[in-house]
């Protein structure tokens, strides 16, 4: 066993604190977070969507060699004896390894879940070391085009369920490709040109030009053909005009094959009702490796749903490559966009409060309060009570703030088979109610509640 | 940077497997856990439970000195440089750290995740290295006893939710403590004849015995005089009845205030009337050290809900210790035995197949199924179509296989602005319709959609 002998503090006391760029969620936070996961994961069985979860760490074999640079970012587990595995560091490799492993080879796949990489963390901007992704995947051999416009389509109805106004930059990697090749850059420094021209969003194009003269070391001519290129965008019909136009770039074989492509996609998605949310953008690139085709990013503050085609990666594992096409959400910088907008905080109160009231002799009815709590809850109603023999009224009113309706005990209603029903909240309003409460026998308490909390 | 230098294979081809004791969750699988979380969350949320999300790893401070010998199976991450890590073992000690980083003296909390033990794998009997656990624990100091009867009310709303017949036996520490000072166990053996005793739900009497007096070194007449309390069950009254009835245990002051505390607890019982649900048991031990009062088990093949108060964990963080009861689902177990005994294949599978049909010149017609998915998608209801220009109609027929409702299209009906819509399945039945399908008109199919899913 080759257990690393690490020094624990005797007193934990000293460090109490999550490990480095992770955190706790809690109450409305998590609540917000839960509906962006839910509404994308009705979208996604909408368009029937199979969940998937696999473990949250993999063979470190399974995941080598996938991540480029970055996968000095990912979490390894301490070698105890046995398998060395890593954290997952996104959800598509996993996905990748399930394919190959089950011979799956037809599959619209989604899975949510969190995500592992030691990046440096700035926690304000949502970038953290622990975080969730929230992917849609549909692999298998089909007809050109037809499952990526799906997946352009899930993406707007994933925001247009959140409210969020959105449009998709797209690109396709045949026509970066070949317009780099048109351009002049030869082979083996097209994967290094196209990583600088991604940063077009957040750098200039002198600085791009930069980059690319003086470290990539390309001449200033061929930087100039690609500047033309790609600070091109538009809507889909203007810039396949605009592709069709240049006698050199319809040369190519790979543009030619990427204006077929997007020439398809134009008419899918007309028919899909989703061309106006898509701006066809020559400077995206993105940046993993793996991507083959089309390729598409949503930003806002950042990339908030990113994916792309790509037909090679399962081919790593499996000996039949299946052709993938595949969307990761941002749950972390969609959370922030939301919570910065939010009107009123979420929470989960329960519906109902049942308190008890009384005189001198009064002795707290704690057994008819959980009684009364008792049949609320048998009817699915949510309920609680102060946990005190004999608590004090206006503790119990303060503990009651904010939820919808009390129901009170008292003696002598009790003894006359009665409780009183007081609204104090009404539904859509947030200050208090006015009513005064109403008397209601037992037998008829759930439906009165019921009718109220409608 | 102490970043291992692990050997990794040139092709990752060889191993296409998930780690040693972890599985892939996919379909109806997956479909039937969720239903356990989602029900154990919404009985949780009806008596005010709060979510909380903790990171899936902690301090190694943080974690040890919590968990006795079992630490030893707890997933170090290695040393990459900055803090030491472990991935949790269970939810309750992050609940302990967060409570007490947030000074938090009073909460309901639920919390559903995945833990991690390099345990011995047994899968078929439900014991994973990765694992969920759905845990509900109440915060906060209270009267005596409300809490914990809360608890258990809790554990059996979950179980009558998930159709499931199960009994709780309860015991407490305190009751234990003194009934074995009693029987002359010294103070310093009371936590190992205690694990000893534990095992009484898998071993002979005469075997736990023998354990007893040969390994841990007690007397024959003090293990004898042990045997006659500990196996001892029954309902709350019965038991109390005889704990009170032996002059020896009432003169021993955790005896004493154990039973006041289970008098207690029988009243509420009732109160929440699930004292018929609950067993009295001598010789349910419970193994972690930080429990201080009732401790509570459910049992069906292994424990599938187990829980107890533990007093003084918070105080090992925090400078004031908060009083704390809790129960945990074995959500791996529960779906064990609900997966043996379902009975029909739960799936994911969308309401509506689009498909189309025609003769010689058919074209496919494939931007007009894609217009029709569009429309059911924008009125929220599933739909699928074959990802193929020209898909063939026997094709298209087995896709839809299963699903409720097939949207036919036709070339003629269409320039009618008209589609067939044929029930495929009754919502009820298994076996197929016998319906030929109607002619509907393009503005009233999400319409008459809806009103056949019903």
């Amino acid at each position: 066993m080759a257990t690393k002998d690490v020094k624990i503090p005797a007193r934990p006391g000293g460090q109490l604190k999550t490990p480095k760029g992770t955190r706790d969620w809690v109450g409305s936070d998590l609540i917000l977070r839960d509906h962006i996961l839910q509404t994308a994961s009705e979208v996604f069985k909408r368009h029937g969507g199979t969940p998937l979860d696999t473990p949250a760490f993999e063979l470190k074999s399974i995941l080598a060699e996938k991540y480029g640079e970055d996968a000095r970012l990912m979490y390894d587990l301490a070698d105890q004896g046995g398998e060395i595995c890593s954290l997952r560091f996104d959800l598509t490799v996993p996905f990748a390894r399930w394919l190959a492993m089950n011979n799956v080879s037809q599959i619209k796949r989604y899975q949510i879940a969190k995500v592992y990489r030691r990046d440096q963390p700035a926690i304000a901007r949502g970038r953290l070391r622990e975080f969730y992704q929230c992917d849609f995947d549909i692999a298998g051999l089909y007809d050109p085009m037809i499952a990526d416009a799906e997946t352009l389509r899930v993406i707007v109805e994933v925001f247009e369920a959140l409210e969020l106004e959105v449009t998709i930059k797209i690109n396709h990697r045949r026509i970066l490709d070949g317009l780099f090749a048109v351009a002049g850059v030869p082979d083996e420094k097209i994967r290094s040109i196209s990583s600088a021209v991604d940063k077009l969003d957040k750098m200039t194009w002198a600085d791009v030009k930069k980059e690319m003269v003086d470290e990539k070391g390309i001449s200033d001519e061929v930087a100039d053909q690609i500047g033309e290129y790609v600070r091109r965008s538009g809507d889909m019909s203007e810039m396949l005009q605009f592709l069709k136009s240049d006698p050199r770039l319809c040369a190519n074989e790979n543009v030619k094959a990427g204006i077929d492509d997007m020439s398809l996609l134009i008419s899918y998605l007309e028919a899909l009702d989703v061309v106006d949310k898509v701006s066809f953008d020559l400077s995206l690139a993105r940046g993993l490796d793996y991507y083959s085709g089309l390729i598409f990013e949503s930003s806002q503050v950042g990339s908030i749903a990113a994916g792309g085609r790509y037909d090679n990666l399962v081919g790593m594992y499996a000996k039949n490559p299946i052709p993938c096409v595949g969307i990761s959400f941002g749950v972390d910088r969609i959370f922030n966009i939301l919570n910065a907008c939010r009107k009123k905080k979420l929470t989960h109160k329960v519906d109902v409060y049942v308190m008890a009231f009384g005189g001198k002799e009064f002795d707290g009815l704690l057994l008819e309060r959980m009684s009364v709590a008792r049949q609320l809850w048998n009817a699915g109603i949510s309920a609680e009570f102060a946990a005190k023999v004999k608590p004090k009224f206006d503790k119990q009113f303060k503990a009651a703030k904010n939820l919808r309706l009390a129901v009170i005990l008292g003696q002598d209603e009790l003894a006359a088979g009665q409780v009183r029903v007081k609204v104090l909240r009404d539904s859509d309003d947030e200050s208090d109610s006015k009513d005064r409460g109403h008397l209601v026998s037992r037998g008829n308490l759930v439906e009165e509640v019921k009718k109220l909390l409608i």
